[in-house]
């Protein structure tokens, strides 16, 4: 076993030369996910769950000083509540896992497992809101869903469940669901940048990409290695259309009846498929700092006769840095240095820090960045300042690197023939004008297997397409 | 709606006249939760789901420090896969919800959604696990569990969809695993006592009550005012069950194929049920401080002509406490001072400090706390020390209270009659010494309904049902 191991420490294929067994390898050896004995499900071991409880962390922080509360509803939906709003059911509906059965007996109506939970809260959202003293109401919900997927499945990008958070608002007016709508992406822009160290587009959808019941969608999205778009987070205008299936109206300050305006908007796990994606290298995983569930690991190397005088300086540094930094010593017996070095450059930790008898002695440390893969050799008086602005460094370098890659990779084109080969030779998403017609999106995705992922301005110019006047200009590309 | 709610806000009933009514009544009028239009399964709304995040952030601590770690695993269980360890089975199979259709297709394996994870969980052990290096290993999930139930339904209590946490060690040895399973129970009494404030018994089931699976199962449960019994965690000894039937081999120090030894351990929302049963009064909910979602509340008294002097001497308490405490300032234009009075009262929070005129000039508060309902005027340069001393007492209080009650509740008897008249007449919890045969358990269980709760020592007796020669004395009574 230990043999196997060291074999599988260490991802077996470069990035840019098989892109997705290094994926699949990163994900697997680094202990994110696993697979599951059932198909299309996957299991979130603990270093990828801890990674998705500093996203939970952030964003909570953020949906509290939105006011915005969490909650818990069921799992399973009534078929009944299910189809009430037609577009969300056609939309979900060839994906639903159901439950026909419960203990012995058949069920008089199947439940849906959860594809998402618009129509069960929203069901119960009509009981809540009575007057426009009820308003706003915003809810957020941590929970798995099921979505029974019918293409290949990839560990955190396409699974049959997934974990996400669903945020659920309820307006007075158009105008407040518009600027929550708003406020939600920016956040969503906000910690792709500031915890994952990600940059993003960020617009709205075309009606043929938008959420199933929606009046329109708006999302952020990455471009990845294989310039593919990842979709990292969507935010819905409702509009009224599920207030009018599920009967929410509340008594208005005029004392008028009036239906409700509604947003929803969510992140899921495969936040983390985004972050192995744009931050790893040959060497496996590397976290931004913000994100990292530990920042700063601590190896010391030693050997029979200065074991305890380096294990003492260890926790004399430990103990300089446990405040302000999640830092583990790592002092296992049962591996030896070089390992624990391997094994924590696979887990893409920031920095590590070597201590070793020369170390101990001269009261310096030798710390190694896991994104510039840098060595440098500091002093213990200096060390607090030096691990402060080197954390600080890797986030912001990291951010730099994936916008740069960003902006590269969004090509301007003149014409169809140039969007073609763009996407087929996989040289960068596409940003051209659009004449609104659905018919020339289409004929995209025919030809390239490309979709509109935003709408990202506006202006004067050609459909790319089909050469008719177009104002709106999209960013085209194939997507996960 | 306005005047429904002010008729909604508080309890219509006392607590000692219709226990079962009140209950509901705060639970649904305190917001902790609600019926949902899926029969059986309940939405925990945000003041109960903010009590859960406590408990959450509470163990997650005390697991951190016992070095386990949290991951997920699938909601769905192939049928074949649930089926091989057949004591599990035959205790889970009679409430499991089947998800039998994909999409628009008929699938051909059913998947139970999860009752409990043991299967999936040690399906995926067994290929984790190859030599000692591996072990301990230990897992903790925070997830949702449906259990089909056909008795009748409560908020809390029993519903077919619950929240919890499950606890999945595996170990080298028996003796490992015996003290695992120790310290988790050890860690929830600590978790009842220190955060929730409820004394509990505790010890190991007989084995007519424990775990499908296990060797043993020990437990904490409270007694609630209805004196019937709730378990409220417990902690299985998994022996190696599981191990044989999912194939969790190791190879040991000593370079032998063994199998290891398991256990499983957890609480779940349930234990929001204990608060409210334990600590509510006639005013509704009563929080211990270390699991208020809200500690101290601050509702400032203004008229039109002080407004800003008042909400100004009330954000400058604010701020003086809010480091330490959670804090609300309730400045809530569209509500009268006394509603939210009773508002809070209903909700249990802590500690009320009210604000007028008079002390904002005299800088002075007035400071009510919920659980003896007593008022006191405090000076500013004394409000800290005084909230600080206030808190420690309340928690302090309730917790006392509640092992006065535990203590008077059980009740020792002689002789069989003086058992089921204790049941029956709901006077208590009985303590009697029991043979070891499950005939008498099952005798006691027709005649009064109660059950063996907890071994709860030796000694040497006679059986109060059969007169027989017995060691073991049992608590006996009603559960929920």
């Amino acid at each position: 076993m230990e043999d196997k191991r060291k074999k599988d420490l260490g991802v077996a294929v470069k990035k840019n030369e098989d892109f997705s067994e290094w994926y699949v390898q990163v994900v697997t050896r680094a202990g994110l996910a696993d697979y599951s004995p059932v198909k299309g499900c996957m299991i979130i071991k603990p270093w990828g769950y801890a990674i998705w409880e500093k996203i939970q962390q952030y964003l909570n922080k953020k949906f509290k000083e939105k006011g915005v509360s969490n909650a818990y509803f069921p799992l399973l939906i009534p078929k009944s509540i299910l189809e009430k709003e037609q577009e969300h059911v056609e939309g979900f509906v060839p994906e639903v896992a159901w439950v026909t059965r419960g203990g012995e007996k058949e069920l008089e109506e199947p439940l849906a497992v959860r594809p998402t939970s618009e129509t069960i809260m929203y069901a119960t959202f009509s009981k809540w809101i009575r007057s426009h003293r009820d308003l706003p109401l915003k809810i957020n919900q941590w929970a798995n869903v099921v979505r029974w997927e019918t293409k290949s499945t990839k560990l955190f990008l396409r699974t049959r469940e997934f974990l996400w958070q669903e945020g659920h608002t309820v307006h007075e007016t158009k105008e407040e669901a518009e600027v929550m709508v708003k406020e939600m992406l920016d956040t969503y822009e906000e910690m792709a940048k500031d915890l994952l160290a990600i940059a993003v587009i960020k617009g709205k959808k075309t009606d043929s990409e938008k959420f199933a019941g929606a009046d329109y969608t708006t999302t952020i999205e990455g471009i990845m290695p294989d310039m593919k778009a990842l979709q990292m987070g969507t935010s819905h205008m409702l509009g009224q259309n599920f207030a009018k299936a599920y009967d929410i109206k509340f008594l208005s300050r005029d004392e008028k009846e009036q239906y409700a305006w509604q947003t929803s908007w969510g992140v899921s796990t495969r936040l983390i498929g985004a972050l192995i994606m744009v931050h790893g290298d040959d060497y496996g995983l590397v976290l931004p700092p913000a994100v990292a569930p530990v920042q700063v690991v601590i190896v010391p190397i030693w050997f029979k006769n200065n074991k305890e005088e380096v294990l003492q300086y260890a926790k004399e540094i430990e103990s300089l840095l446990k405040d302000k930094y999640e830092v583990l010593l790592d002092d296992r017996d049962s591996h030896t240095p070089g390992y624990k070095f391997n094994e924590w450059e696979l887990k893409g930790v920031p920095l590590r820090i070597e201590i070793g008898g020369r170390e101990a002695e001269s009261k310096t440390s030798v710390v190694f960045r896991r994104d510039t893969r840098e060595k440098v050799t500091v002093s213990l008086d200096k060390l607090q300042e030096i691990i402060a602005s080197l954390l600080t460094d890797i986030q912001h370098n990291l951010y730099q690197k994936s916008k740069q890659f960003l902006e590269n990779s969004i090509k301007e084109v003149k014409d169809y023939e140039e969007l073609k080969e763009i996407i087929s030779l996989k040289k960068g998403a596409v940003k051209a004008y659009w004449c609104g017609e659905e018919e020339c999106e289409e004929r995209i995705k025919e030809d390239t297997g490309a979709t509109p992922r935003i709408i990202a301005g506006k202006g004067k110019g050609k459909c790319v397409v089909c050469g008719q006047d177009a104002t709106k200009i999209i960013i085209y590309a194939k997507a996960y």
